[in-house]
């Protein structure tokens, strides 16, 4: 079933992480699982510190620079019982200068929700603008 | 760290389910959570039997009907312990005309796969060929 405005954007709020695709000019689609938090209608998704930046980890801000329209998918799987299945889509633009405020609303809010943040902050927040968005669960 | 390739393979063989990526022409990208099965370098993706067919269901469909590139993605994601952290992501061309043969073992796949099939089939299965792919894992 369809899940109303109200519930799919709670389960978006409290679920844990999600997948964030960008827009590949060759591949089509890039796909890659992330932290996230969610802050009115915007998330903010981070860019981990990392040593040796794998260029992995900044494709999907080239593929933003170059195309702004991005989607997160939130989901629970259960191998055993389908009935519990239930996946929450939002669609997203890509907000290249963000608000100063907004950003570190953001990032307050992904240091709060992820302990690993702690020790080792990242380094940056993507901002991204919610604009439309789907949900479905296939029971109670 | 970047995973090799048979590591990468065996990881989507073995994983329970991903997340397939469409090409959309105005949101840019849908994703839905899906299971799926591999057979050498084809991916099998269900096509559920469903009484009332939300058009979310058929979505994926109408996305590859206009643009045929997919992206699978398994992922595994652990609250407490990011150092088990990894994805691999399936770069996918899907098949209009797919082999009979081809499309048969891949629903075998499915069916020997998942139970929930066994009580209801689904009702036809896409086919995606695997044309290129990456992964990836935080450590061991």
């Amino acid at each position: 079933m369809r899940l109303a405005e109200d519930e799919a954007r709670a389960r978006l709020m409290g679920h844990d992480h999600g997948v964030l695709c960008t827009v590949h000019a060759e591949r089509g689609v890039d796909a890659v699982p992330v932290a996230y938090a969610v802050d009115d209608d915007y998330v903010g998704v981070p860019v981990d510190l990392v040593k040796s930046k794998a260029s992995s980890r900044l494709q999907r801000e080239r593929n933003l620079e170059a195309d702004p329209r991005a989607t997160l998918l939130a989901e629970h799987w259960d191998p055993d019982d389908w009935s519990r299945l239930w996946w929450v889509r939002a669609e997203l633009r890509w907000q290249r200068d963000a608000d100063a405020g907004r950003t570190a609303v953001l990032a307050a809010r992904l240091a709060a929700r992820y302990p690993q943040y702690r020790d080792q902050p990242f380094a940056r927040v993507l901002v991204l603008h919610i604009v439309g968005g789907a949900g479905w669960a296939a029971g109670r």
